[in-house]
């Protein structure tokens, strides 16, 4: 190596002693890619998810900062790029496509076209992130086909997001130029995908898992048209099981070729990004290396990143700029009390309920009998019937939606949590409302985070004041707290281990089947408002 | 398909049925490219080979057109793109890098990096062709090296020529950015390239083929790393074997996955220079497409190019544009005749003399006692030990290099040509002065071409008044010419079937062992030169 480069394979022999690595035996490998991930899901800075996913091994990471993006616009984006500037482990940016990511709900931001159009020129930015308003994009949005017709004239890449898309509404989305997708639900799917030109990211996150499913599919001869991507990461899942290090370890186990789950996590992604000299070791490529010592237990061991040996043994070598984000903006809930989460309803009112899973980012929907109280539609712990709100907190609207949710198991009090993909509002769930109140506000005075009340008390609380959304401490202070917040609402009757994951995906409509925004319930199959109570 | 585009797969439907073709069962494809050749070669115009290209299903070919720009330079490659433009083959352009291609010869041109510079921004440019000088390039060569980092900072492809490069000096080429290659020669040295980073273009031109040899190496794994070159393919080559299908069908007959094989004729030449909607079947691909109906015996049948119906059973469909290039320059050998053929030699003197093999591009060295007459070491025809002249033709410079070779046959009258890699002056083998002056000098009168000459009189002539290199004829009367050339050549004893093919790389210093130029008899391996009586 000389600088950040790769020099040669071979023998070379030079004069200086402290120039020569003995590895004794060792592997060397690229260091490895995240196709796709929201920084944000970690809960830390940029620079905090850097430190962790270094000594895993990872070298880059092709990141959409749509979270920020939705709550601070071109501001938060432009805030994102500069925290994560001069990071050992590159974090490249894929400008956010779909902010609001749909017209049913309320977000801090909404970016045409025009307002990415100069982000394009920044350092680290590589094309489009996933286009997730598939529904808008078939139906000729003009302001959802803009942004694809800029980024395919500047020929940059432009991800996809189209979970179940097939068919002729497939061929069109992809005729567009959209050559990638990590939202695989099956090995079907993937496969018309990838036989219709589209790079498939096998994604393994926190919540969503698809790397069992879809792993059959990798053979020798397509293994550049796959790549590993996290897309959401929780601080507890990143400090226990590593990041794409992960993904290689069950790859190999799974039976995949060793090298050929090597290729993937690095220059499968790394060439699909239009890099030509990154993602493999060769005369001229930037020297982004680890070592390791086993196929069967793949465990990266010094990891070089631009010719510096970044970590080793699990352990940085380097200092890491901790680069803090500003916090803000302020929350603006002031109208809101318990007033507002009423649910008018007549004698035999059913209720449209949300069937949450753990570990799930999907929900089913019933119908249940409501449970009256003076003319309105309440909670109902004897069934799990639990209230769920979305206070909305960008623009003072004083939207609340309201509906009803089974699968979080309270039996009281209330979790509240402004992580709520994608438009951040508040979402709670509560057994009753003057927790949920409680919540709310507290959530609101600490400038966003992460809640656990009972009654009029706040008994947890995660600080995430970076947008509601990250927190300028450390992962390990994060995670802690995050696991006191876990323990607070299993005192409450809990039963999910990871609530606020779950909680964090139910006001998110693009993702079946039944979800709640600040502007009502919705039917993601209609993709359009249904009421609570019928 | 819709316009130039294939809209996408599965079962559409419209209401004209002239929209609809019914392929009665056949395979389609995606059409086929060519990574790497020089059309001069064809002794005809782009026009014309894209004429009988398209017919053979190709869709595009990548091309280096330093043969004319030996003659003519800049302006030869501006009339060669502007012949090259609106063909239904696209005819891409990898800009000369080597011009002259050592310092050892006089060409018609040399082009430095500030000359190629404003090229890179015409249409249909790619990057930089074959680096050929690779002593200048790693001995650091200024001139040299301000074009590969010219073409680095562009971020264009740049091709490599590297014959037998290996080991640390490889690692150095490789390096700088150079990422293909076409000149492997054997198994090992392909493996030793594309393991370092390299592409491998699997090249069966006329003369040198490689496919035997380098087609074992391709896996299901690699088959992105590989792509099929023709190099320098003749008339009655393209005429009889076709072009790429010809690849195509060889390789399938050799054991390799007939999908494989077709990836390696499209995508993976298409992908590595940069193109990412073109190569294969897929939405929003350019609509280049070729049926065929066994795999057994691969013979296009339909060829859509940009969407058009271009040729179909063999016969082209649509009128190419003839697109004559310019005819000229004059040659300048005014002062030659027999008197500087003279190779003066005492008594026991030896002749370095170059052995000749038909078919191949490289020759061996012998040492002979010399037939002396007059003081001058002359032809020997009962040891088939003929003089080979080299005749500068662009300066007017008068130089005249001589030497013996052995392997013509001739026993009686020359053969000349003004095709004579890479600089084009004029080379000549004869069996007595005389018939060498009378070959030379027809050549010069008809603007450059092929003569076969006996004392005074030319016996058959290919007239190539395009640089002296190519015709604006049709390539069957080219072809036709040639073949009457060749017959002439076989009366005079010629042994060769195709003489003027062998003829045509006698003047070329960068392939071993030991070569001719107007400047005198070199020693390719010392890169010098050498007498050619010692």
């Amino acid at each position: 190596m000389k600088g950040d480069r790769i020099l040669g394979l071979g023998d070379y022999r030079t004069e200086r002693p402290d120039d020569t690595i003995d590895l004794r035996g060792a592997y060397v490998a690229p260091a490895l890619w995240d196709a796709h991930l929201h920084i944000e899901s970690t809960m830390t800075t940029p620079g905090t998810f850097a430190r962790h996913a270094a000594v895993h091994g990872t070298a880059a990471a092709v990141t959409d900062p749509h979270e920020i993006a939705n709550v601070r616009g071109v501001a938060g984006i432009r805030d994102f790029l500069s925290a994560a500037a001069g990071l050992p482990v590159d974090v490249f940016v894929m400008l956010p496509s779909c902010v609001p990511s749909t017209h049913l709900e309320t977000a801090g931001a909404a970016l045409s076209a025009d307002d990415l159009a100069p982000l394009y020129a920044l350092p680290n930015v590589l094309g489009l992130a996933e286009l997730m308003n598939v529904p808008g994009f078939l139906f000729g949005d003009p302001a959802v086909v803009a942004k694809v017709e800029d980024a395919r004239r500047r020929r940059v890449p432009i991800d996809g997001h189209s979970p179940l898309l097939s068919g002729l509404d497939l061929n069109a989305y992809v005729g567009a130029g959209i050559r990638s997708d990590h939202e695989c639900l099956s090995r079907a799917e993937a496969h018309e995908k990838v036989r219709l030109g589209m790079d498939i990211w096998i994604r393994e996150g926190t919540a969503a898992k698809n790397l069992d499913d879809l792993l059959p599919l990798v053979t020798a001869a397509n293994s550049e048209r796959f790549a590993f991507a996290t897309d959401d990461r929780h601080p507890w899942d990143l400090l226990r099981h590593g990041h794409l290090d992960h993904h290689v370890r069950r790859a190999i186990a799974l039976g995949l070729d060793p090298v050929l789950a090597l290729r993937l996590a690095s220059w499968s992604c790394a060439r699909h990004y239009g890099f030509s000299d990154r993602g493999a070791v060769a005369p001229g490529f930037r020297a982004d290396l680890l070592t390791f010592e086993r196929l069967d237990d793949f465990r990266p061991d010094l990891v070089v990143l631009g010719g510096r040996r970044v970590a080793k043994g699990g352990k940085l070598l380097v200092d890491v700029p901790s680069a803090r984000m500003p916090e803000g903006p302020g929350f603006r809930v002031e109208g809101f009390d318990r007033t507002r989460l009423r649910v008018a309803a007549g004698d035999g009112a059913s209720l449209r309920v949300i069937e949450v899973r753990a570990g799930s980012i999907a929900t089913g929907a019933s119908q249940e009998r409501a449970a009256l109280s003076g003319g309105a539609a309440v909670q109902d712990v004897s069934r799990d019937l639990l209230k769920l709100a979305v206070v909305e907190r960008h623009r003072g609207t004083g939207n609340v939606g309201v509906a009803f949710a089974r699968g979080f198991g309270l039996k009281r009090g209330a979790v509240a949590s402004s992580v709520a993909h994608d438009s951040h509002n508040v979402v709670v769930v509560g057994a009753d409302d003057a927790s949920m109140e409680t919540a709310v506000r507290r959530v609101a005075e600490i400038g966003g985070g992460i809640v656990v009340a009972d009654g009029a008390e706040s008994l947890a609380e995660v600080a995430l004041p970076v947008g509601g959304l990250m927190s300028n401490d450390s992962m390990a202070d994060v995670d802690a707290a995050e696991r006191r917040a876990n323990a607070a609402a299993a005192t409450l009757g809990g039963t999910m281990d990871h609530p606020f994951m779950t909680l964090a995906f139910l006001a998110l409509p693009v993702i079946p089947e039944l979800k709640l925004t600040d502007r009502g319930l919705v039917d993601v199959a209609k993709f359009d408002f249904v009421a609570p109570v019928v």
